[in-house]
């Protein structure tokens, strides 16, 4: 998977604009221009490597001679100590872009990791665990990156990729049936359509009327259980609703294809990786 | 405090516009153009509110009709259940920017929340928690307004409002002493200069050279007791390195005057804020 | 449907930049500032109405007190001599927007008026047009609006929001049935997947494995009949290849669900719509 | 001609986040990352190339070992079959800007051949086919660039170069000498004065007030012929009002020197190209 | 003269956040945001106003109540200690917008108080003061302007507006009359040619080939002024060259037509005025 | 010292831009794509260069095949007539971008002489010269750049890193004192705190509540020297108001630290340098 072209791009520089100001005042004062030196990425815990073509392009953007020996690509696990790259550069530019590569890799690995978690605890059964749209302003793209890195699937990306009927939609229509109907008459051919169910009936309704998805909106594993067996593979289902690490395996155990978790992108905790330089 | 001007809408915007993409096939397909709608904010757990005019400029950007009661401003705690604001508009409008004005709201108002925790637990003493530049990419800004309103300190906002030293740039300096007069000739008068220190030797020689402040890098609390006694006010000091809120007492108990904590704006712990939309 | 926010903002002010450059050279000598006047938007030709609120929009984001009394909206059909809207506001705001505002009426009612004749062709069929990527540089989303408006339908907007397997993607997979499983294994459960299929074989093959739809590419008429009768109803059809307004009908009678006409957004003749001001 | 630095870069840029999106789910997921291949663009319909620098520029800016054989340049004349250029790079980057490329590549060879048509049909007299700034939003400055590959001029490029005094303005003025005069006294000396005449009478006042260029609105061929004799050469000539390929013989046989043509830009029917990917 | 939209939002935008980076943290410390209160702008030395648009829009930008009473408009001629306008609005946002609305509208009045002094000094002749392209990066258009505030006129904004033969030029193409020739081949009938002579000769010569507009590059004032009579009012007539307000009456007393002068946007004095505001 | 990444580019781009327009109509029209040329940047006056990368900057980005011999580098004393550089490169690169080279070498180079030149009027004494807010709008900087390459040092660079009492401001609060207390538990640790004086009673009250620095806001010689005796090193102090190149060692006599200078880059004289091509 390749991030979108220039996506990736903007958001470094927009994070190294608000890093560096106008100049780095400490490291332009102290260290001559002309020097250059080395920087050892490391593990400080284990997890899943995720972004590390990012954290190296930070120093491609500052540096044109930078060069970067990886030992280890988006996806690898990592253990604590382990090294994931070592960085040669300009000792300026490897310190004006140490802080924005830790945060976009911290923050990428940790979701790639909590991702990682999450479906080692269901691989026993054929769910998979996917993402949402409760993402952080600006990084959405590359927050689902680290979710397919991490073993996850994406979600839809945004409203206007795929069609999600919520209740007030269906309030607005008068029925399950009618949102469906009305949705299809006026959406592409290319629009899939999920309705999101907070009861068995509502369920069966969305897949009489030919929902491509179903979700379960807050049930509990019991009516989920049931609800899979009625719908018997006409449709794909979806469990969604607070589901954390310690339900996650009950609920994948009720037979549902898709498990979202909203706190892989919102409640993200970094992996520890640092960087050590050494100015010679 | 005032965002700058422009910040705040340039994240809105392209927030809405990785989610919204080039229309809401939903809503758009199923809500009448003309339909209005309340909506109401409701916190889903204990915390306090950062971000309240953040989510409500969402809506006022997307329908020029929008209005807002607030019964929460920014800074004030919330209980579960309580309501925080009742919004009327669009019904299109408040579907289109639900996601977003959530997002915000619900990262911001994380931040906040973990800042008042923190603080909390060394309000017996005079230390004050502190940010630092470990936060998201394009998010800087809008994160350390959310360390402020949970009631903590804003550390330097980047590489250029002031001076830090870190060991590499005192290894290349060939001493403490070096670095701080070098920095002082060449950097503004306007700046403050800081010097990491990982030993008392080191943070005694900051304080005799003049450093403005001594970040105590790692050190135990024991050895920060002593350099607290040794510095005798002479200098500003902070404690710095992972430090938790298992930890954080008796880090303050040591007598610093600041404890920075990257996992404030790094490990940010969503807040729960539910947004209830009545389509009529 | 409610173009995404900003976005058309930034079609205008783009057009109106490369249109006025630094300023109107010719109307800042000659009409005084505080001159106010009416314009009238004429219909010179039959078609369908689109782009009337972009129209107003250019005069609003030049002109606050700009007012516009509309006689026809988005999708209505004209005929040569009506009037579709009574503008009122300053002179030199009416004389900088003219042409913008003109230029993206007439392109997108071109756009809307093919789209329209395209479909009344085939009305008698169950088939409906559909738009492609083949769009002009910056102007995609307003160019599938107009498809909208004309009363066809938008294939994908692009290449993430669904799947399309063409002939290149199955040579390197060996098959369209490593293709297509290749394809659901790692993307969203929300893509819909569609396969190119050049004989009725290859259309055959993308349905036993399960396509959402077959793009039936440059096929013979003869052959998209006999494909549809063998497909019977288990997969959306989609009819493709240099379709013109000539031989729709044929195609339309073979019974394909979906027509896509490239030349729609590629090939548009402008409608001709004029702006007569009045100036007193 | 050298289109101005950075905009092409800006409109491919648009074009290509508009149709990815935030990846290729297709291409990412079927086609191996270091996979590379050729491809062939080809001419299937006689016309005047250009946009091929656009167009190899768009793979430039997805792959940096992107390298294009081209046989054909900018203004050569293309026969249907012949091969225009051979591109070598990633198949993924090749597939991912292929639309883009060719959208801009049919386009702008689809104005410079009908600009050549055009001009061809009057070259038998000294006038020239020049454009207007009836064109696309976000396109102006590469559609001008193809009406002068294929053998036209530009007229002002927008409002801002040069003046086009109008009815509305004369009328605001109370006649064309007070018009001329008040523009001549506020005007930069660089910037040409042209006149909109449309009857012999308002051509001869604008001679006499010293337009350095007489625009025929809608004239009769005869009434046409008439004032380029009684103008005899004292200034330049232009006729404009929905001129086509069947009237322009005529229109340029009256003597004038420009003939501005606004479906040149208004109304593009794309030259059929296309692009072959061999993957291996 | 209106400035183009948008542009005049842009430059102002770009100031502001320049300045004030992530918030104003004394203001915003010390003033309670509900603060409201008057400023007046008052001119501390003899000049010509030019700005107060810009001014005012800063405030208008950071505060949607602003209000402004003006006394003075552009043009108008200030006398040291004459108030220019009372400003309203939040404490705040005048606190924030100060510098950068003072900033634009010194730099600008200084601008229109030195043309207007050197167009004083030639008022007894035929000749207008020019501006050149001498500007400061990103402010030609509001320079430009103040030109013309200040009584001066605009020479071409930039290279694609008009045509200026320089020695360059000439070389490259063998002689002045191959070198316009060859432009009138090529550019647009809208453009105006200007050619650099060194020498009367070279004037002659330009003359003869049609230029539109002749400069005098560094000519004495006694070849300009034989040059003036031998061209006799059959082209344009610019004297150029390091012209200042000391030698500038002897060279419009030659009978050229227009005086460039780089220094009024190249080096300009800021003219003093002041914003007192009074917080209550 | 290194400007912040992308932002000179960013100022370089919209420099270009402006001037460029859409295409350089006289040199795409006379002088051939292929050619290349030298040409020779010379000082035609006594100074100090500043900005010669980012003169260099321009071509590299116009023309990849670009390159530069430079004999003097930024903070050298330049001579009348000494050679700065000689550069090579594709003739219309040259051609296209000497203008906006020029325009910021002769900038920034008029600010580095300035700052040199009042630098060496206080060179008996310990005052520096520095800096203000009084910036141009977009280039705030690079002017601070170049007062630091003219041997100055760097004010606050705007209100975000810094906090600067005012009157305003203590007027709001009741008293100085109250208004550093109130700012000390509002703002970061790292934020250094000024307090304008306009007597001694000020400064010495300023003093007495511990602020950083105290600025003497047009205070007299004599007043000024009485305060440097009284606060006797406790604390930064800093003149301001209106001080020329007359006056400023008198200034510098007193015993103060900073003198700023508004002039520096509110009033900046072009330093005078040319560029000679040399077309073969």
């Amino acid at each position: 998977m390749n991030l979108a072209p220039f996506y990736l791009d903007d958001v470094i520089k927009r994070a190294l604009q608000e890093d560096i100001g106008y100049f780095d005042v400490t490291t332009d004062s102290l260290i001559d221009e002309s020097k250059r030196c080395e920087a050892v990425l490391l593990a400080k815990q284990e997890g899943v490597l995720c972004g590390i073509e990012a954290a190296t392009r930070v120093f491609e953007l500052l540096d044109e001679d930078f060069e970067a020996r990886l030992f280890k690509k988006d996806g690898d696990l990592l253990e604590s100590g382990q090294r994931i790259a070592v960085l040669g550069g300009k000792t300026r530019a490897l310190l004006h872009g140490e802080r924005t590569a830790l945060n976009l890799l911290q923050h990428l690995s940790g979701i790639a990791t909590a991702t990682h978690r999450a479906s080692a605890l269901i691989a026993h059964t054929k769910a998979r665990v996917t993402d949402t749209r409760k993402t952080l302003p600006g990084l959405r793209a590359l927050q689902k990156y680290a979710v397919v890195v991490g073993g996850g699937k994406n979600h839809r990306f945004g409203l206007s990729d795929a069609a999600m009927i919520k209740d007030n939609h269906i309030d607005a229509c008068g029925s399950i049936a009618r949102a469906v109907e009305a949705l299809r008459a006026k959406a592409g051919h290319m629009v899939k359509i999920e309705v999101e169910a907070r009861t068995i009936e509502e369920a069966l309704q969305a897949l009489y009327v030919g929902a491509d998805v179903i979700m379960f909106d807050n049930m509990s594993c019991e009516d989920m259980k049931k609800a899979v067996e009625l719908v018997a593979g006409r449709a794909l289902l979806e469990a969604s609703g607070n589901i954390t690490e310690e339900t996650i395996a009950r609920v994948a155990e009720t037979g549902v294809d898709f498990i979202s978790m909203g706190a892989l992108t919102h409640s993200v905790r970094a992996l520890d990786i640092s960087m050590k330089i050494r100015v010679s």
